[in-house]
């Protein structure tokens, strides 16, 4: 509703459990850039319910909204300010739209694929287009799906699905099953890759689930545990996968990096597990047989050439319609 | 550092995890009002560990903190806009302190502990108090904890202790082991009673953690689940209370409900049990043995009455010193 109205140049709530629900549906239809604003006394805790995968602004409220006290007169003055701030200058926004013209294309990464989306983005911005990436935190996989199906998207280089894993496992960063399936459903060109399938995620050591007792466990640092997967569920993986982009109506290729889905998962490092990694392209071979475009190269995912082929693919792709 | 800088009038950062964890940091010990606000990767999650007790703000970044980009340069613009809105607006906050000199009590609350709270506040407002609420959501009772300790607090009505249940037995909403201590560390005034000592907290019912099955719970909501304490948890709960009461430098007094510790634990409500409510009562009495002064009253938490007695006993130590 507030999106029909051209008019809104800042939302500004302010609530507790209940009232930020309220404001965090209100907010969540409107356009990145439209500022969002909620203060909230669950505002340090997980907000995960409130941002979802748009730029909502959250201040914590410290005390009860319950009337104005010394420290909610603090709190509340700021907020309208902020709001006031951001009102101001999203109208000039909304008055001179940026002058930026380059396609744009979007691409996830994360820290153990780092090495490959840079060398995609080199090329893909040597080729003129505008790279947007998005951390494959389950968030990061929400706002990219979000951004793909709001249009703006030109081509889709998703070379990190790694949520496709949490999400089948039971990780902490699942971006839910509707994952890799915005870009097929709207025809965006789009190249994929097994990123990082070598790994499910959990918090500190300690919250990793009972039942997980005796799996291949890899501490990150004191609030990531990764848990590797297993041959049984990368092939299932692979057949996810490949049964997304079967579906999708617009261009599609796979990018099959037969040294290793990531940076953990290479000859010497503790996810090396060639046997895995076979059972999950051997089920993506099996899933699309022959009606998505597979290419297999002989390096692992970090190796320079993978990123900048896949690059050169979604350019053919964006450029070429196919 | 910063908090040094008395021409400081508000901070902004920008970062992915290791950034958004610096900035924390930096601003952790800024006075609450002054304007503090991160954009991070990592504010579509929990982001307990960047607000902690403060007045901190967050916006979510939705694409990756790399350059500037059709995204980064609206949410940048935004941040800038509302660092500066609330500059401005802080300035005028510094030059032209509040005139209001009231007296502050600090007070804890939760939903099964409100009309006490209510009770006691209404009295505590005609006694000429501003009264702060605290919800003890684990952030809540860590504000409460360091309001106290920046001195600006004249007393405490500790009436919801409910957060030392989540530390003792391992729910969501812990305050950690300190709670209840720096009142008695700073010798402020406290009237303390064992508000919500019944339960336990967690989130969905999917995820209380096996060890518990057996135990009574109540779903309160989708989202949040509730545990009832046991006789022997009871025990060790009063203990620790009156331990912490115990060795207070300050006027301390112990308000005891006999007729049940919160609104499920009254007669016909799924947490009623007398016999583990006296388990607490008794190991109270037992571990401050005549150092603390103690009150039975034979009523429910949530009868005027009781609040309202918690309030005068706190003016009275306030005011004569005892």
């Amino acid at each position: 509703m507030l999106a029909g109205l051209d008019r809104v140049d800042a939302v500004l709530a302010v609530g507790g459990s209940g009232g930020s629900s309220i404001a965090a549906r209100a907010v969540r239809d409107l356009p990145i850039g439209l500022p969002k604003l909620i203060v909230s006394t669950m505002a340090s805790g997980d907000v995960t319910p409130y941002v979802g995968a748009k730029d909502v602004t959250l201040m914590y409220s410290v005390a009860d909204i319950a009337g104005v006290n010394r420290v909610t007169r603090l709190v509340l003055g700021n907020a309208a300010a902020a709001a006031a701030g951001m009102a101001r200058a999203y109208e000039a926004v909304r008055a001179a739209p940026a002058a930026d013209e380059r396609p744009v294309v979007a691409a996830s990464m994360f820290g153990v694929t780092t090495p490959a989306v840079d060398a995609a983005r080199e090329r893909l911005e040597e080729l003129g287009y505008e790279v947007l990436v998005f951390h494959a935190t389950g968030a990061g996989g929400r706002a990219l799906e979000g951004l793909v199906e709001s249009g703006l998207v030109e081509g889709v280089l998703d070379l990190t699905t790694t949520e496709l894993a949490d999400d089948l496992v039971g990780g902490v960063l699942s971006a839910g099953p509707d994952r890799l399936t915005a870009a097929g459903r709207r025809g965006v060109p789009q190249v994929v890759a097994p990123g990082a399938l070598d790994m499910v995620n959990f918090g500190p050591r300690e919250t990793v689930p009972e039942r997980f007792e005796g799996r291949v466990l890899y501490v990150h640092n004191p609030t990531v545990t990764l848990m590797r997967t297993t041959p049984e569920e990368m092939a299932e993986l692979g057949r996810r996968v490949a049964a997304k982009l079967a579906a999708a109506t617009g261009p599609a290729a796979l990018f099959v990096p037969l040294g290793g889905v990531s940076a953990l998962d290479a000859p010497g490092m503790p996810f090396h597990d060639p046997a895995a990694d076979e059972a999950c392209f051997a089920a993506m071979a099996g899933a699309v047989d022959g009606a998505v475009e597979t290419e297999r190269l002989d390096v692992n995912i970090n190796d320079p050439s993978f990123g900048r082929a896949m690059a050169d693919r979604l350019h053919r792709m964006i450029s070429e319609g196919a």
